[in-house]
């Protein structure tokens, strides 16, 4: 295949992609990025997958980069096809993932000429890339230079600190040009040498004191990936009598000495123990917190102070009492930290108090969902437990990822959502990715809605085999019956619950997946293994009732813990 | 319905919206702009159409807006929800359509606070509306004065001029509030008197002197609302002896004089011809032009003048000979035009050389169309003739709307395709809010790719009945399959054509539509009137072949005008 585009540009961006480590391009076709994808299709080392929706596209790549922990790029023609992808972009920014967009585009002259295909293009994404950059079709040794410098920019900042989405727009002149037989030279990538990030021995004892008992000392895991050394950090801190480490679903973190299901146990909080519990010290890692319960009692706490650990664009201060930014990786900081942590201190009983809790709450939550009746709820806890070995669970926004934060998950999952911006519009592209990426089985867990939002994603010609697909038909936009922002209102049922089951079978037969059905506990138990041992991807439509569904999660809330009652629950 | 959102600012939008003409509101469901959605659902002068996917809303109002030729507004909740307005956005702005997108937003102090479906909203369409408004929920009364004058100035920027999309970003703290039964006072539309849009007498003679014979003039017309004034100013035009009308099919504009396949007849032009039938002036009336063929043409004329008229925001010079910018409406442009002409003028054959083109063309489209085996050409010639009087046409990009410049509609059809951009993202949604506005049968004519791209439009629950959609099933992609930029590489099937034929059954059953298919001519024929008195949406699947349909096409522009073919086509 010594044959390629002529135009240089296109050749050697896709060269500098390889060597900055993509490996898989997700490209929707169009004619003036035609270039583009020759180049791409003719790199043998870059895997092209096509995907004609960009919105889709955009959303596959991403959850293959959170997969792979790699860049990936997508890559599309001009107009607005390149709209298409902001949602995925802005996700991707707040999930601090490295999606390489590049966008094809005409000269400047062309621009706002009533040529088809044609927006004003720069500055799409400025509010949520970490940069943009413009490239012509580089004729000049001038151009070129330029050129491969902003490339290497580009991934470089795409790759350094905090990850992150870069635009790489290219203007270029006529669609096609020709194809030529001349071998590109090898571009040049800048190499970047930076200093090891570690804390002195000194600052680690000096932060290592303000941590030692007495002083109540809370860590609070967000989504992340999982990272081994991390999580024996987070163990070895765990143990330590004034620490408690409370980790959501999706921050892949696992001991049994953490406190796994964070609303579960709030949800037994007495007054007495939100007093008692208060940490003096709040210490955060990864990114935006699910939970809001967690997120409504560290805030209701006047003099805690709140340390955040990794690169931040801006001050996050979430609680409203950050007083420490550890501009650190977690995985390097909290090794570091527990090594400097004396094993024995003055004796606390914070840790065994919060242990207490969960216990109790474990119990309560056993007796209240082992009596629900069918409904979400109880959907959840028949199916969670059977989600195999070494499968990822993808979950979707807004109440997958709300109920899987009640049942517990194993150190032998991996669990991702969309929870950079929390939208639910790409939900299953995501799932897509994951699957192409991810080596065992991946299971997306979604509703109805989200379901319906992104169900053009099936189309894609290339399902993963290993890819199944849970849909939670319960009514649609479950999480208006739930919160109480929407639950009472006249207009729920008309205005924000879907009006329409998700025709669930129709669409696996449209796109070829297999198809399985549970509307009881029973017949779900029946379908499961089967659904899990489909030879090609699946889908499962698991139906349930929806006022009673949301009642019972309610309820769940409703328990003990009144002043969950007062908060607006925010979607 | 006395009881209302408490929140001001969301009564006072609404309520402005009314005043300005707001008739129809489409709202996705969310939690932040739920206070949004009640003040819209209680005033009863505006339907609300609930659609749970932005991109798929967006287009929905955009083509209600297209056809009712009205402010249509949309509403979404916080986060990406609001980039998925994009593409529409800015079919909106290069149409000129008055879309008022309206975003819920959280005040300035949670941004990129780590909380939920929080993003930088303000300036995302800052590159594609006439004009961006960040408003808060106004408690203080200067907030309140300050809140009512934008609401102003976004609605009168939106209708004035050259119309536009506007885009209010609304900052609600707490997503509901409560509700409270206070009635709402009459807001305060501030009026605008604006002078009248006109030529002087003496203008109107100069202008005129420069058109008369032996002066060639070509008025070209690209997409518009049908205008009936206006249709007859150019029909007057087009009886004088020096002029010809040129119209595209979604100008809307119908005359015998006119020539109104443009693509068709210029394919029958000699290099003589291409001499002769030159120009001294073109002018230009509505919007982006799709046939590349009359573009090519004119840019290749070294000396002619292009005045342009209408109201644009930039020079836009799309043959790059623009020496005069009209910048009043069309409508009461050429009116004065005709009047001030001269009615017996030097003898002169270019009107009626260009009727002898067209006429030859015409022989010869039969004949080939006559001859052509089973295709999408064929199929065009075969429905085209069918669709009903007075329906609305709705073309889809890319192909449908070619197709159907090759082939004559009549009067009493309105055709419309969203050549603002020309995506192919949301013309299923455009058509179905095109068919909630428009009184008669709406027919989209639209390609697998751009059905499958779509889909999810389909889900929306109350398509109008009137609703008729023909896929044509030709492989997919077969625009990438004709154009030359892309027909030839050996990567066509594998990454611009659809892999997977679009499932129309399946599609129709999953989504309520009645479903017809047709393979061949007589199949088609057979079919075609049970499917427009169905008594419901319907969906009528078109099965042409791939390479066969696209050889045809392009022996079609072959036959006899080589120059096309030196051109690189875009799509």
């Amino acid at each position: 295949m010594a044959e390629n585009t002529d135009k240089w540009i296109c050749r050697e961006l896709i060269s500098m992609l390889k060597k900055y480590g993509v490996n898989v391009i997700v490209a929707s076709p169009g004619s003036r990025n035609a270039p583009l994808l020759v180049a791409a299709a003719r790199e043998n080392a870059i895997e092209v997958i096509p995907v004609a929706d960009e919105r889709s596209a955009a959303f596959i790549a991403l959850g293959y980069a959170a997969v792979s922990d790699a860049p990936v790029a997508i890559i599309c023609t001009s107009g607005t096809a390149v709209l298409n992808y902001g949602p995925a972009v802005a996700e991707a920014f707040y999930r601090a993932l490295p999606l390489i967009v590049i966008s094809a585009d005409r000269p400047y002259e062309w621009i706002d000429q009533d040529d088809s295909q044609t927006i004003r293009q720069p500055g799409t994404f400025a509010n949520f890339t970490k940069g943009s950059y413009d490239l012509n079709e580089s004729v000049t040794d001038a151009d070129k230079w330029y050129a491969n410098r902003m490339i290497n920019d580009a991934m470089t900042l795409a790759l350094s600190g905090r990850k992150g989405p870069v635009h790489i727009n290219v203007r270029l002149d006529c669609p096609l040009g020709r194809q030529s037989d001349s071998r590109h030279p090898q571009p040049r990538k800048i190499a970047t040498l930076r200093p090891r990030e570690d804390l002195t021995v000194g600052d680690a004892r000096v932060y290592g004191r303000q941590l030692a008992s007495p002083r109540k000392v809370m860590i609070i895991a967000g989504f992340m990936t999982p990272d081994s050394r991390l999580n024996q950090a987070l163990g070895r801190l765990a143990r330590l009598p004034n620490f408690v480490v409370m980790t959501e679903t999706i921050a892949n973190m696992h001991n049994p000495a953490f406190i796994s299901r964070i609303d579960t146990t709030l949800s037994q909080m007495t007054d007495d123990d939100r007093h008692t519990l208060k940490p003096d010290v709040v210490i955060t890692l990864g990114g935006a917190l699910v939970s809001r319960h967690i997120k409504d009692y560290i805030r209701s706490i006047d003099n805690a102070e709140h340390w955040s650990v990794g690169h931040t664009h801006t001050t996050v201060d979430c609680f409203r009492h950050l007083s420490l930014r550890i501009e650190m990786r977690p995985e390097v900081f909290f090794p570091q930290l527990a090594s400097a942590m004396q094993p024995h201190q003055a004796s606390c009983d914070y840790s065994r108090r919060w242990e207490l809790l969960a216990r109790k709450a474990e119990a309560t939550h056993q007796a209240y969902v082992g009596s629900a009746p069918w409904s979400d709820m109880r959907a959840f806890s028949v199916f969670m437990p059977m989600i195999p070995r070494n499968a990822n669970l993808q979950l979707s926004n807004g109440t997958a990822v709300r109920y899987a934060q009640l049942f517990a998950t194993r150190d032998y999952h991996r669990c991702d959502c969309n929870r950079g911006v929390s939208g639910i519009d790409g939900c299953t592209s995501t799932a897509i990715g994951a699957a192409m990426a991810y080596p065992g089985i991946t299971v997306l867990v979604t509703g109805d809605m989200s379901a319906q939002y992104d169900v053009g994603a099936l189309a894609y010609a290339s399902l993963a085999p290993r890819l199944r697909i849970i849909v939670m038909r319960n009514g649609g936009g479950a999480i208006f019956r739930f919160v109480e922002s929407t639950c009472y209102l006249d207009e729920l049922e008309k205005y924000f619950a879907h009006p329409r089951q998700f025709p669930a079978r129709q669409i696996a037969e449209a796109y070829g997946l297999d198809y399985f059905e549970a509307a009881d506990e029973q017949s779900l138990r029946g379908v499961f293994r089967q659904f899990l041992s489909a030879p090609r991807a699946a889908l499962l439509a698991v139906d349930t009732p929806a006022e009673e569904s949301a009642r019972i999660l309610r309820n769940y809330f409703n328990r003990k813990s009144e002043y969950i009652n007062h908060k607006q629950t925010d979607i």
